[in-house]
C-alpha cells in the first residue's frame, strides 16, 4: 500500500477504538471527552473490561466486541497486557494502533524484550504502529488528537513537529498557543518501535497544510536514508531540526530516555549541512525558526537592514548579524533621501536606522523595504507602555504604531522582513495583531539575527542544488 | 564632598523641580501626576512660562521663582535652551540636574559643541548632571521616577541598571515585572557628560537594596579606571554587562546612537575575565543572569545534577552543560537508593534525573539536592496542563506540584538550584508562586546551564583572587 494511504488512519481516522479507557484518574482519562467535544462521539468506541459506560457511551469488554470496522485503535493499557491487545485488534482486523504505553526499551533489557515481541507481531498481522512510550497524534485541521490537549492548541497553522518524547509534545502544545505558534501536525514517536521519522518525514512532505516541518529526535534511526531523504524533501519545504545527545553524557541520557543510539555530533552536523537541514542549538530558538520558515521569504543574499526605536538593541543586532556571517551595508542614496524628507534633524540615517521616539518606525520600514542593496530587514519595534497606551486611549489603531505597511510589501514575494519587539505582552500583542500571519514575530533581537542567516543560508543551499 | 552624598539627591530628592512640566502631549507630559501619585506632591515645584496650572499645581515662569531649596531638576526643554536653565538653576543654587533632551553629541558636531558649553558650565558651578538624552533614574525603594514607568516595575527587588539608552531602561521597565524581574534602581545616563558608570556603580556598590550590578554599555568612559573599579566592587557583588558595540559595524552605530567609543571587543573580553565582571552576549541572558546572582547561592564547583520531568530536555540541558565546561557526573550511590526506594521500576535513576510522568519531581529534587557529589541543581519542570489543571481543581497547593521543598534546601547557604520550566504562563506562575524569591525562575533550559556556569566561574574568580 501507498505509505500515504498506510499512516491515513493515523491523521484521519474514520472509528477510533480507546482500549484502557477509564472513569478514574490515570494517563489518558480525559481522551474521551475531549474526543466527543471535539466532533468524534459518533466516531468513538470505548474498551475497558472493568467498565461499563464512560460519558455516557457503552464500554466494551476488548475490541472484538466492538460492532463494525475500527480504523485506528488508542492503547493505554500497562505495558505487560499489551501483547493481547495487539492479538485482539489484529482478529479486529485493525491496521493502525497509537501505543501510549511506557515501559517497553527505554526501561532496560526486559522491556526491551517486550518491545520486540510487539514489534514481531505487529510485523506479522501488517500492523502500523506509532509508540511505544508516546502521545500519539495531533491534527488540527480535523481536531484528531490522541491525546489530552488545550483547545487553543487546536488553531490550525504551518508548522508540523515529529519528536520521540510525549512529554515534549505535550509542552510545545501547551506553550505554543501564547507564543504564537500555531499547528498543523504534531506526532510524537517514542521508542518508534515502527512507525518513525522518515515515514513521517515523507508523509508531511506531501502534506499540503504542513509549510515547514520541525524535529525534535535524541538520533536518527538509520542515518543514510535519512539524509537521502532529506536532501529530497528540504528542496520542496524546509526541515528544522533541535537533535540532542551531541555530548557524551547526553548520548547515555538518550539512551535511557528513548532507547536512541545518537552518534557522532560532527557527523550530523556536516551531513545536515548537506542536505538542506537547519538545525537549531535550544528549544526556544528552534521555534522562532519555524515561525519564520513558515512564514517570511527567502532573502536574496546575506545583506541585512535593521531598523529600530531603540538605538541600543539595534547596534547589539547588528553585533550579532556580523557575528553570523551577515553584512549591514549602508542604506542606498535613494533610502537616504526619502528618509531625510521626513526624519527630524537628529536622527542619524544609516544601517541600523535608529528612529528613536519619532513615531517613524513604519515610515522607516516602508522605506527600507524597497531598498535595493538590503536583501532583508531585521525590525525591532519598541515603544514605552505609557506611549502605547496614549495612543490607544486616543484611537489610533495599533497597526499604525509601526505603520500601515502596503501588502505587497509583506509576505511571499516581498522582501524578507523579521519583527523582534521587546516589551510587555500588550505591545507583543499589538504586534502579532498587527503583522500576525504575514511577518514572523521572534523571540529576541539575536534570534532574529540567527534566523535571518538561516533564511539566507537555506536560500543558498536552494541555488547551489537546483 | 563624598560621591555618596552628591550623587544622594539624583535617588532621594527632598524637592524635585521639572523644567518644561507641559499639559500638551510631549516628552515628559505624564511625569507630573506620575511622581504626584507616587507621593511627591508636595515635593514638586512645575515650571514653564507658558503655563499657570497643571495637575492643580502653581507652575513657575523659571526655578528663580521658586520658593525654598530644590534639590533636584529634571530638565525636558529641547537642547537649543538647555544653557540658560542651566543658568537658572546655577543661580537658585540646585546641584543636581537630570537632563532628558535628546539634540546633543549623538547628533554630530554641533550638538557635540552645544554639549561641551553646558558641561563646561555645569562643572564650574558645581552642578552635577545625568544626561542628556537619557530618561535619568528610578528608585522603587521610595517610587522616586524622573520618567514615566507602569507602576508593577515599582516593585522593589534586588537588581539595579546602568544603562546609556533610555529607551532601554524604558523596555526593560515595561518587561520587567511580566517576568519576574524586579528592580532596586534603574539609572540611564544618555550621553554622561558628567554623572557615568563609574560613578554610579561606585555608587550602587555601597546601596544595600541593590544585590546585582546590571550595566548596558555602548563603550565604557576610560578603561583603565572601570577596570580596576570593577575588580574591587566584584568582590562585594556581582557586575553583569551587556556590552554592545563589538563589530566594526555595531561601533559606528553605537557612535551615532550615544556618541560612544567602544574599543576593540577582544581586550575588554580578556579585561572583563580579569576583573570578575560576567558578560552576556544577548538580552534576556543578561536577566536571567540578573535573576539567578540575585537569589541564587554559589556553587561549589562546575558538577551539575539535572532533574526533570521531560527526558528530551534533560538530554538538551546536559548537552549545553558539558560544551560549557560543566560535568554531570552520575549521582552518589546514596542518593540512588534514595531514589530506588521511592521510583516505579520504568525509571532509570542517573544524571540527569527524568521522573517523566511519575509526579515524584519535588522528591527527587530534595534527593539530589542533598547529593554531596553535586555542586548545583538544574530543574526543568514540565507538566502537561491538563494535568495541572486537574491538581488545582482538587485542591492540591500548586507548591506540592514540585514538592515541598525544606527552606534550609533553598536561598542563601543551600545548594545551587537553578529553574527553568517550560510550559504556559499559568505553569510557569505556578512555579514563581511555589519558589518565587528563593530560586531563580531561568528563561530556558539552555540559559539555565549558561547561568550555572556562570556562577560557577564567578566562584572560582573570588577564590582565586582571595
Amino acid at each position: 500500500m501507498e505509505l500515504r494511504q498506510e499512516l491515513k488512519p493515523f491523521f484521519e481516522p474514520e472509528t477510533v477504538a480507546i482500549v484502557g479507557a477509564t472513569k478514574g484518574i490515570a494517563f489518558g482519562a480525559g481522551l474521551p471527552l475531549c474526543l466527543s467535544e471535539n466532533g468524534y462521539r459518533d466516531r468513538l468506541r470505548l474498551v475497558n473490561p472493568r467498565e461499563k459506560e464512560i460519558i455516557g457511551l457503552p464500554v466494551y469488554p476488548d475490541v472484538e466486541a466492538i460492532p463494525g470496522k475500527v480504523d485506528l485503535a488508542i492503547v493505554v493499557v500497562p505495558a505487560p497486557i499489551c501483547l493481547p491487545v495487539f492479538q485482539a485488534c489484529a482478529r479486529k482486523g485493525i491496521k493502525s494502533i497509537i501505543l501510549e504505553a511506557a515501559g517497553f526499551s527505554e526501561t532496560g533489557p526486559e522491556g526491551k524484550k517486550r518491545e520486540e515481541e510487539l514489534k514481531e507481531f505487529a510485523r506479522q498481522a501488517g500492523i502500523r504502529v506509532i509508540g511505544p512510550n508516546c502521545i500519539g497524534v495531533v491534527n488540527t485541521a480535523n481536531r484528531f488528537i490522541s491525546t489530552q490537549v488545550p483547545q487553543e492548541s487546536l488553531a490550525p497553522g504551518p508548522i508540523s513537529v515529529v519528536a520521540q518524547s510525549g512529554v515534549f509534545g505535550n509542552i510545545i502544545l501547551d506553550w505554543g498557543p501564547e507564543n504564537g505558534i500555531r499547528f498543523s501536525k504534531v506526532i510524537t514517536i517514542g521508542n518508534r518501535m515502527d512507525v518513525g521519522e522518515l515515514d513521517l518525514i515523507e508523509y508531511l512532505a506531501d502534506d499540503p497544510a504542513t509549510k515547514v516541518i520541525v524535529l525534535y529526535l535524541e538520533g536518527v534511526q538509520n542515518g543514510r536514508a535519512f539524509l537521502s531523504l532529506a536532501a529530497r524533501v528540504t528542496r520542496k519545504k524546509p526541515i528544522l531540526i533541535l537533535k540532542s545527545g551531541r555530548s557524551e553524557v547526553g548520548r547515555k541520557a538518550a539512551l535511557s530516555h528513548t532507547g536512541s543510539l545518537s552518534g557522532d555530533d560532527a557527523i550530523f552536523e556536516a551531513a545536515f549541512r548537506q542536505c538542506g537541514v537547519v538545525r537549531s542549538d535550544d528549544f526556544f530558538g528552534l521555534f522562532d525558526l519555524a515561525r519564520a520558515f513558515s512564514v517570511a521569504s527567502l532573502p536574496k543574499g546575506r545583506r541585512a537592514g535593521i531598523i529600530t526605536s531603540s538605538g541600543s538593541m539595534g547596534v547589539q543586532t547588528a553585533d550579532t548579524c556580523v557575528n553570523l556571517g551577515l553584512t549591514i551595508p549602508d542604506i542606498s542614496e535613494r533610502s537616504r533621501n526619502e528618509m531625510k524628507k521626513i526624519a527630524p534633524a537628529w536622527m542619524s540615517i544609516r544601517n541600523p536606522l535608529d528612529v528613536g521616539p519619532s513615531g517613524l518606525f513604519g515610515e522607516g520600514l516602508s522605506v527600507i523595504l524597497s531598498d535595493p542593496d538590503l536583501d532583508g530587514i531585521i525590525g525591532i519595534p519598541v515603544l514605552p507602555s505609557f506611549v502605547a497606551k496614549e495612543f490607544v486611549r486616543q484611537g489610533v489603531p495599533p497597526a499604525s504604531l509601526v505603520g500601515n505597511l502596503p501588502k505587497e510589501l509583506l509576505g511571499p514575494g516581498g522582501k524578507t522582513l523579521i519583527l523582534a519587539p521587546i516589551g510587555n505582552r500588550a505591545w507583543i500583542e499589538i504586534l502579532r495583531e498587527a503583522f500576525g500571519d504575514r511577518v514572523p514575530i521572534i523571540s529576541s533581537p539575536e534570534n532574529a539575527a540567527r534566523v535571518f542567516s538561516a533564511l539566507a543560508r537555506y536560500r543558498e543551499y536552494l541555488e547551489k542544488t537546483k
